[in-house]
């Protein structure tokens, strides 16, 4: 087994993120979600993709049928099962079978390291348990399959009994396995345990040794880097991080960690420049919210609010990024926040090509404005269109398309139908004229948006052109139920662009017509631009 | 300094949650938030609590001025700022002016290590920077102040020049300086590192040192435990991990795996089993949704979905549990799966009383129906009074209370008026008698709430004890705008209990619709049951 001083010239990249990562709160895969992942994890060019527990569900098993369809070009896909049941012979046992009929190359067995477990799960003796290790290996070898053994609980076993956690290592190097993998099965281990741990067991297993980390301790990544230092040469793990409990240890961390910062080669660079997209892939297909703040492929890896900060990085980017955003598909990003102040003011002025001249009336009039509507819980961070429009409003930038004079919902549901029937009416002016429009949708936001473009598509046809993409509601704590202020924000695209904006109310109809009616203005300004002449402030309608 | 093998007798916890935290994204703290968090994190006991950059910004500065008036119990409020500019004399140095103001005991002070930021930030020799951390802290200690030396990008500036690195903590250090923090300031460094530079410094300096970790390589936790190994007393972090980019070193995990792994004692357990209190507290008041998946405090944290696991757990929680939730005031929780299938249905259904025999008529029913409804975007691993209801209507403990006629909701808006009306009407039947409300509210939901309670109140008087306590809107993706699908999940209560249903629609009324009929549904059974006799489903209306 290597050591920590060996260059490491050859690392294989596990994944476990339909199988233990499903095992996730909130997370429910369907069996077309689970192929598609595994196309996308293909993309990526990791080495192994567990699949699933053929057996465990029905859905695991129709997966392995189904992915035999498909041609991947860079990964192996992997069936995850157990060592055999004490109380069957090896050949005749029911999970064993199906593991094999799920016909992969590989196979990864799970079966346990820690005498507490060997007692209090399966009530068998530790000799017992070194027999079923050995036999199963021994007969999944028979079938020519690569066989993985995952050492359930290793260190809380090495802790508890050194010598039989190690026995059972042993014991499948013997039955001819190809890979141990040591699991940190409870998270609960700690970085220099690990480290030490490791070192003894690398002394004495010859076959590759590999790791695979739970985050309960807050350690998964570091746990799993520190393994490869001390010898690892596999390391399992789930993209962003899901998995039972507190998940496991976060490819999206390790393999730019590896790459980047120890110049293992794991992909190829421009594969690992789409991390960020295939983290944002997984997320969508299990209809989770990504957590921004993950390491180098979060939304906010790269954002900068403080205003030393920004000034520094606006210099050198070295300053405060330890590494290039663009090297894992992340960006650069300037926050907007009373935090920041003037400067950052500035910075988004100059962004948007607005002149503002610091400490200017106008600029005040921005701050101020800006300050007063974050008390009202608006945020501007990601409905930048908004804070763009509101800036113009301020430096004289901006014009009035249409007037509104009113709208009004009806939402009205008799039992005997399939659905509610949401009818929106609306009421405005353009150059003076009442437009009176009404039209209904898939609920009362559909409805408004359908009826306000109605009304104002035959005299600004470029509307048309504009779609709602994404519409995201938060309720703003707490403890008052359905009284509490609603934030919307609303992402609406043309053919070239997309831009978001915010609304806030304690009414949602509100709130989402406040959005609607910026993202409207927001792309009619960009095509009927507000020419400003110098102190002179411009409005036609 | 001490070495790693000295049983470690004292450790200060140092919370910048109010500083360095409040540059996270989507962070925006009011100076009423400060001060009740202020108070908060006294109550956990910590040693010091960083309140904020006086002069910064008009906020912090009246902090200081505020949070004198507090009468806190355990904690230490520290000023936070810099050495004093190039330009200045210190005594003339407006920042250091403003930090003396601020009238704390305690100042901690942020200078530069690293060659690289004292050539691009500063543009200043070494030796002037040298300089400056002198006369910048001597100045301070003579009047009187406790200081600390945040080392600024210690582990680049150690890597890049370890001289100059170096240098700056003995320049601090021969200033009087009372404690050298050192800080991995772009979160780029890896635990080795950390364990190895922190081995070298502490041969060379004799003040305490201490660790401010970021956790840009997903190891902030990791780091600071290392160097805590390694010598460091003091650590310094934020609630949640909250923090610029990808946060700082979350004390939620130090603080767990300080006193129960390493049983160094930093807060009385009673305080420790606070600490998922405190980490909700500091996610409501700063309007951030809670990650789950947080160790030791999140939701998840000792939530077990998979069917072995579950097993096992109910078996002996030690079996997949590194530690007790209660220590730190968290729960253990069994989820609600399909993939966990029937067994976690079977523990459901005792756990609520209701007798289903496995493989029965009804327990398939359930299956059925609880994938169906998945299908269709609910989720009850957070509602579980809808599943509860989902359970009684399959096994004969449910009875309706009223009959849904149907609902009609108007939202209506003049652009004279401040905000919009809602008013909703609802019909319903009890006991064959038509009941017709009408009542307005804040938002059409809440206006639904008032009417169905109205409606109800005068057959169900204990409705009256019913409050709304939350409610959640998640849009279900993606990319069709407004049309997409609404998942409602409302949280009710009376005088004894809290209960979350769940409601899906495309149409965010129905959906809301829906969640109140069923926690309504869910009160008026729990006060009213129905006593199945076997084999008979009652159905008494």
């Amino acid at each position: 087994m290597a050591g920590s001083k060996k260059k490491i010239t050859a690392l294989d990249i596990y994944d476990t993120t339909l199988r233990d990562g499903a095992q996730a709160e909130d997370v429910s895969v369907s069996l077309e979600d689970k192929l598609n992942i595994t196309r996308k994890l293909d993309e990526l060019g990791l080495t192994y993709i567990e699949g699933g527990w053929p057996g465990a569900n029905p859905k695991d098993t129709d997966y392995f049928r189904e992915v035999r369809k498909i041609d991947l070009k860079h990964s192996k896909v992997v069936a995850f099962g157990s060592t055999r049941k004490a109380s069957n012979k090896v050949q005749n046992d029911p999970g064993i079978r199906t593991l094999l009929a799920a016909q992969t190359g590989v196979i990864t067995l799970v079966g346990k390291s820690w005498d507490f477990h060997v007692a209090e799960a399966l009530g068998i003796s530790l000799k017992k348990n070194l027999e079923i290790i050995s036999d199963s290996i021994q007969h999944l070898k028979s079938k020519k399959k690569k066989v993985f053994f995952d050492a359930e609980h290793f260190f809380d076993g090495y802790k508890s009994d050194p010598d039989h956690a190690l026995a059972t290592l042993l014991q499948a190097e013997k039955a001819g396995v190809d890979c141990v993998i040591l699991c940190d099965t409870n998270g609960g281990t700690l970085t220099w345990e690990i480290q030490k741990i490791f070192a003894s067991v690398a002394q004495e297993i010859r076959v590759p040794l590999g790791i695979h980390a739970h985050n309960d301790t807050d350690m998964a990544v570091a746990n799993s880097l520190m393994a490869v230092q001390m010898g690892a040469r596999q390391v399992q793990g789930t993209i962003n991080g899901l998995g039972e409990r507190c998940g496991n240890a976060n490819l999206c961390s390790i393999l730019p960690n590896l790459q980047i910062k120890l110049k293992i080669k794991c992909l190829k660079d421009k594969q690992l420049a789409r991390l960020k997209e295939i983290s944002q892939y997984v997320y969508e297909i299990l209809n989770l919210v990504p957590n921004n703040r993950l390491p180098y492929i979060g939304d906010s890896a790269f954002a900068h609010k403080g205003g030393i900060h920004v000034h520094a990085v606006r210099k050198n980017p070295l300053t405060y990024e330890h590494v290039k955003p663009e090297s894992v598909g992340n960006r650069q990003r300037f926050l907007v926040s009373d935090y920041a102040g003037r400067s950052s003011v500035m910075q988004k002025a100059s962004e948007y090509n607005i002149q503002v001249e610091d400490g200017s009336p106008e600029h005040r009039q921005i701050l101020d404005r800006l300050k007063n509507l974050e008390n009202r819980g608006f945020q501007f961070e990601n409905a930048e269109a908004s804070f763009e429009l509101l800036m113009k409003k301020a430096t004289g930038g901006y014009r009035k398309f249409f007037d509104r004079v009113g709208f009004r919902v009806i939402v009205e549901k008799n039992e005997g139908q399939a659905e509610a029937v949401s009818e929106a009416t609306i009421t405005l002016k353009v150059d003076g004229k009442t437009e009176h429009t009404a039209a209904v949708g898939h609920g009362p936001v559909n409805a408004i948006d359908h009826a306000l473009r109605k009304a104002l598509e035959k005299f600004y046809p470029e509307l048309r052109d504009v779609r709602l993409i994404d519409y995201k509601v938060r309720v703003l704590p707490a403890g008052e139920g359905t009284a509490s202020l609603v934030r919307v924000l609303i992402e609406s695209g043309d053919h070239a662009h997309t831009w978001t904006t915010v609304g806030v109310s304690e009414d949602i109809i509100e709130a989402s017509w406040q959005a609607l009616v910026d993202s409207i203005e927001y792309k009619l300004l960009k095509g009927h631009p507000v020419r400003r002449r110098k102190g002179v402030r411009k409005s036609t309608h």
